[in-house]
């Protein structure tokens, strides 16, 4: 065997064990695992190291308009490069669709915005207006080239579908093998409090959290799924902050959904505290679903390490802290008017490492499962994800005994705060491979724009997700299994 | 102390526990409850009886027009003198605002239509237009003349309120101290269902049963729930009909809602079968929502007995299996054509009887809770409901002991057929007195058109309804209980 | 009507309602119920007063010597006398077999020492030594007289009966229609506990909570439950002291099992940080199973509002706080050899008066179930517990208005000390009637020595309780409900 | 790299993916996994095949005596040749302490009969006599060498330990690192079953079933998991066979305890109407926990697929059904004289694969972590388990397409039944290898008595686990995490 890299001496870590030995790459794919593999264009010297599965961000925003027009600060350079210095191989951002807006131009517009990429990327696909061109037309093709997530959202006016649109979408995912993802807050409650706190005048950042009680998540995540379980469609529920949310998806789960979910790294390091910040520092940290408090983090915590979730999430979306972003319509608006989201592509891994592996709350397998391989079984990304031959040869190698403190600078974004400012932790991702290309090494960039490569993906895997059947209507004889 | 009339010698069975006694009664109201009393202008011999609380129906439609222009067969008169043969001492049928209709208008109407009824009525409120006037200014009056329960509809195209109108309604009950009520079934499920079956076309009665699965009622009744707690506002499930929907039900009552629910004789003695009779005959058994299977019926009763519901109800709702009913979009229609509803304002509380105390699935102390104390309690009929000094003589006296067959012409309503025909039962009751007045007796009607009264209601009782407390948005530093 | 007395102008409270009424007496039964009575030979004005049926106090320990050979500080005249100043009109203290005592024998001692009560009194019969003598002569027996509970300790080396005792002794009490009420801590657990502590020199009070873990009580709460399942026997939960153990019981309660429970004032009122005041102060809270935090406070007052408990009894074990009780083996001795209980007879029920019915946890009609009805259902006391025509004119007159400060003094008992000292309450019951009969008014004593009777019972009342069925072995076809 | 062998072309199966490639051994090490290896002085083809780590047969009964003195019929050469036969590497059975018996002299007994095994071997201790020097000199000493798990019984009078006896060996297993099993039925329920079936005279082999109800398994799953909570101790339940007790494991684990728990072919494949064959023959169906019904099956079934269980072990416990096993008491005896046990060693992994796997309730991944991956994580087989460059090299090659019919002579082992005879299978280990050494092949074994080596195993893997921590008391100050 000859190979382009060798990686050597390091501790490999897969989601099912850890072993000592060594990785052959050759033309960007894992070629041998081996005790010991001789030979080697070039020797990645890994003594020390763990060395693992490149993280898959499923969870970013990138180059993407709001529903209300704020774009974001990343565009898939910056992205991609903040993601690779975070111990990501590769990236599912989401190409969204603005109501009137066929699929195929969506998928045009993200074409042409992809190419930037340092890393491989893919798309998720927002659905905002299911007409019947796009659900019998325009789904199908993006989905015969490897879009197989759809995602929809049950909140904000102009992309919520209500459930009618919700079982529409659902419908053609399942035909297809697609997963489809939803943002789960239900939008009646939001509004309601909205105006509530309005009418009283509360609208610093703080009234944020409010305005998006746990109940509205709490009630979407369950709606989503029965929707789902009536068309017998998969589910992904994305960025749970709830504990009630959480128990929901792991009952369900046992029950026979064929349901997925992530949380994200803000619900576990940050609280509503934050957006009580001083002025408007407060703006830094609206997120939706907002940011909770200490008991929701010590709940999501233990529904992670018990398997409630797939993956752990960034949810990037990298509104700066200025005119182009939070603050597009003024300096000191009221708490809805201000963008919504934050950065933390760069921070999701690392942060996950420290206070998961190095805290002991999960095992160094879990983190692999969580950051890498179950993302790829969820959305398809058959050639990823996994440290065994015939893979890509997307590898992240970290040392995990360096403490550091977050900076902004370490972000590598283009975003002009972190959340995460001055977090103590400790493990640092020193070299990030994608396809045997070495993208970032002990802080530097090495890769060039536009490296990355679109990939498609497989259908959604199911294998052992037992339960429900979906209705069958074709003989008059049949009740289907609707029926209890 | 003089009685004008006296009845004795009977076993007289409140909702806490059993004794042999007499009961006087004066200017209506029972004014002794005794070992022995004498006198009395009348004496009713109850040897051998049981002496209960007569009934209360909190759930018919009497002299109501369906959201499609189909009218009730009974009206005030003829409902109320099937109510009474059935053991009901009153009831609170509803009053339904159309929409465009002012709530003034829609008491007015009702008023005029109640004016014909035997025993005594209050209404409840259907609301399927919250306008602003009718939030903030009709429900007030309406409640200050004691219409103390309003209803809402999560389903129906012409009915539904959607989450935000239920907000609204929740919020103005609970600042009244009304309950709201809920007919909980996923409107877009059902839709989503009925075009899909449609597609295939079928159509026959049974698909009703299909077209609304339990999922539809078990997600509506979740999110009824979700939604109360916002706002921290009682809540009444009607028409309970599944398994997963009782659960919740308790579930949520235990976890601190302020929640009340029924479910219907038809839930626990018919089942979708029924539906599937030959011809058109499965039209008769079309209700919404539907007819589920064996299994429901035997958790519906567990829950009976357990405790979940307050009551048992009969969702009378009259329309004859002819053109003026059922069939008034022709007689051969698609399902959704078909009027939804079936009579038993005179089986509910027989069948109660016979198949919960005659065969030892809830004693007869719960069946005066589930028949009348607790709907007594609930929907604040303060002078019914219970056998004790004060009290208004509303009383039905049982022969416990008599086996019969239901057959239609026991109904003494308007219909032409009862679902219910064909049904062994044992138990009768013989006498049915409201306010002293003897209604019924022996199968006999005894009293007049116009006797009854219209009684307005106190708040709903919340007390020991632990739990949740209102988000108060008065000072910037309270976060609230929404927060956790 | 002729009445002896006539309690007049009061609310009444049953436990299905209230109302305004008079009571009337005669030969010690309630003869009438009315909304006004003339006449009575005394007249008893109950203005502004509520009027309740006496308490039952179902678990206390009178006249009784521990297995370790300390005797009560109350005997049945000191120990009626502080349960009516505390609002009871009855009581049903243990008789309790030593190992190789006959229960001829128990119950003659027993009838010696109850002679002097006050009020109305019966046994429960605690068994430590189930011979075939015990269990098929002596038993059927003592039940023949109407001692219809049996009491059994999972705990404690001399009394613990093991599995196969209690599983004995349940298919006995079932035979016959006995309830067994069962102390539920495991007691290898205890034992495993006591000695580890001691390994460590751990002797102080406060390490008597330590020694019992809720784990224990957990475990033999689901252990006993399981045991009464396979006999299909009715079980009584006494002195619930866990939420976990709480939680068991909801969660079996609704499974089917026929299942009751109680808990104490002590759990609710007290916490583990008692055990840990000064000197020795502790060992006047040592009681088993041990006092709680706060947290198991609030969950068990959730219970109790709940409906998990049918009863709040005081278990009643006064051991004087010198050397002929706490201290009988020195005044300084390690944890273990302090006599374990306290007092409370007469704090039960202004306890939970105030903090139930005053602080609005509980319902007064709540308050009249957890404090009689429920006891005289559970316990077969067919002619107590109710305000009604035909039952034992066993009456408490509250004055629900007066708050005072608990003293030992007020406790009319032969203790030394009161555990509820200095606890602000609010409410007091004034007059204290049994059988008609004025025990206690208005803070005086009006009853002398031995004017109690005791009272047989009737078996435990099971109607209502759905499910499990006993196994049956006649024949071979018939695998029996054990089999699922 | 130069190989001793190399299997090349077939589809490799871990617990975390699949993949196309060739696998290098060398000195009975993986040496490397790669897409293709060149050389090998064996090669060996799998093309279509499944290629997996070998079986870890963790529940297995060889060469050991029952407490009643019944010896299996397999000893560590026929039991490891049937293992091997039905796809295991390696194997785990029981070293039995009998009560007298010294550990070490146990040991040594079972070291002299290990001797004779194909496959590697180690040994579970069982612990009958839980002594001083056992507990403190001799476990301690056992562990030394890498017995690393111990296992005690709740039932069986000569084996039951009590709750006390547990605690000591969980406290003592806790302190060094050591899983204790636990077969958990409640001794004295099961006692008084069998007095009751024997007064009645039922002592056909189908009252086995009835005389172990689901309640013992249920109760004393639940015992052992608070006396392993109270230690802080990790706990692995074997052979559950109820779901409820699947049940209560899967709400204990969530819930944080140390927690691991099997079930077994028997419990999937067969019921208890087996039992109830003509004749004796249903002797050959006695096995303890017993055969359940089909519901039981269902429920296995599920909780399987969603992870409730580690592992799916045989139990196997090989007594013939004649003199020598069975029945040894007599030809006709009642069932409890009946030896207790069936063999299934070679039929577990190829019914769990047919069962599981071709019919879709597994995929293959569940399949590898259920057969071997977990059980090597939990017992501590550092080097066993994986498919990993530096594990050795045991390995089973699957043909995943044969179907055949199972066969008493298919299992090469040393008994006159196999209870799965008849049974329709697909799929079958063509080729199975123990460090290296091809010991099967295409149903001819190759290996020869006493290749295989004993192993010592690693401490139980208890990251990820959270929860409990243990009581500490060391301060007079800390009350400890048992309180709550």
């Amino acid at each position: 065997m000859s190979f382009d890299t060798v990686i050597h001496g390091g501790t490999i870590v897969t989601a099912d064990g850890q072993f000592r030995g060594d990785i052959g790459i050759t033309d960007g794919r894992i070629s041998a695992v081996a005790e010991v593999l001789d030979g080697g264009v070039e020797r990645v010297d890994a003594g020390g190291r763990l060395v693992m599965p490149g993280g898959i961000e499923a969870h970013a925003h990138i180059a993407q308009e709001s529903s209300s027009g704020v774009m974001t600060a990343d565009d898939y350079l910056s992205g991609s490069v903040s993601a690779a210095f975070g111990g990501n191989s590769s990236f599912i951002p989401f190409a969204a669709q603005q109501r009137g807006q066929s699929v195929d131009d969506v998928l045009a517009t993200y074409d042409a915005r992809g190419a930037r990429s340092v890393i491989d990327y893919s798309y998720h696909l927002i659905i905002s207006d299911p007409t019947e061109a796009v659900l019998h037309d325009q789904l199908p093709r993006a989905f015969a080239r490897g879009i197989t997530s759809f995602k929809v959202f049950m909140t904000y006016d102009l992309m919520n579908l209500g459930d009618g649109g919700m079982l529409d979408i659902l419908e053609v995912a399942r035909h297809h093998g697609a997963i489809t993802m939803v943002h789960a807050e239900n939008n009646d409650m939001v509004k309601w409090m909205n105006r509530r706190l309005a009418d009283k005048g509360l609208t610093a950042p703080k009234y944020h959290a409010i305005s998006r009680p746990q109940l509205a998540e709490e009630e979407a995540i369950n709606r989503a799924i029965q929707l789902a379980k009536l068309v017998d469609a998969p589910l992904f529920i994305v960025h749970v902050s709830t504990a009630g949310g959480a128990e929901i998806v792991r009952r369900e789960k046992f029950n026979g959904a064929k349901l997925f979910a992530e949380t994200c790294p803000q619900y576990l390091a940050l609280t509503r505290d934050d957006l009580d910040r001083p002025g408007m520092e407060g703006a830094k940290y609206i997120c939706s679903p907002p940011l909770r408090g200490h008991d929701t983090q010590e709940a999501l915590w233990h529904h992670i390490a018990m398997g409630t979730f797939e993956s752990v999430s960034s949810d990037h979306a990298p509104y700066r802290a200025d005119a182009t972003g939070k603050f597009l319509n003024g300096p000191d608006v009221a708490y809805p008017k201000i963008a919504n989201g934050m950065p933390g592509i760069a921070t999701r891994l690392p942060y996950l490492f420290s206070e998961g592996v190095v805290k002991g709350r999960i095992t160094p397998e879990q983190f692999v499962a969580l950051s890498s391989t179950n993302a790829a079984k969820t959305f398809g990304c058959t050639t990823k994800g996994r440290i065994a031959p015939g893979m890509d040869a997307d590898i992240a190698i970290w040392n995990p005994d360096v403490a550091r403190t977050v900076t902004h600078a370490d972000q590598h974004d283009n975003m002009d705060y972190t959340p995460f400012d001055g977090m103590e932790i400790t493990g640092v991702p020193e070299v990030v491979m994608n396809r045997g290309r070495t993208i970032v090494a002990h802080g530097v960039l090495k890769a060039s724009e536009g490296q990355g490569r679109f990939f498609g993906r497989a259908p959604v895997d199911l294998r052992g997700k037992p339960g429900f059947t979906a209705p069958e209507f074709d003989t008059a004889q049949n009740f289907g299994s609707v029926l209890r």
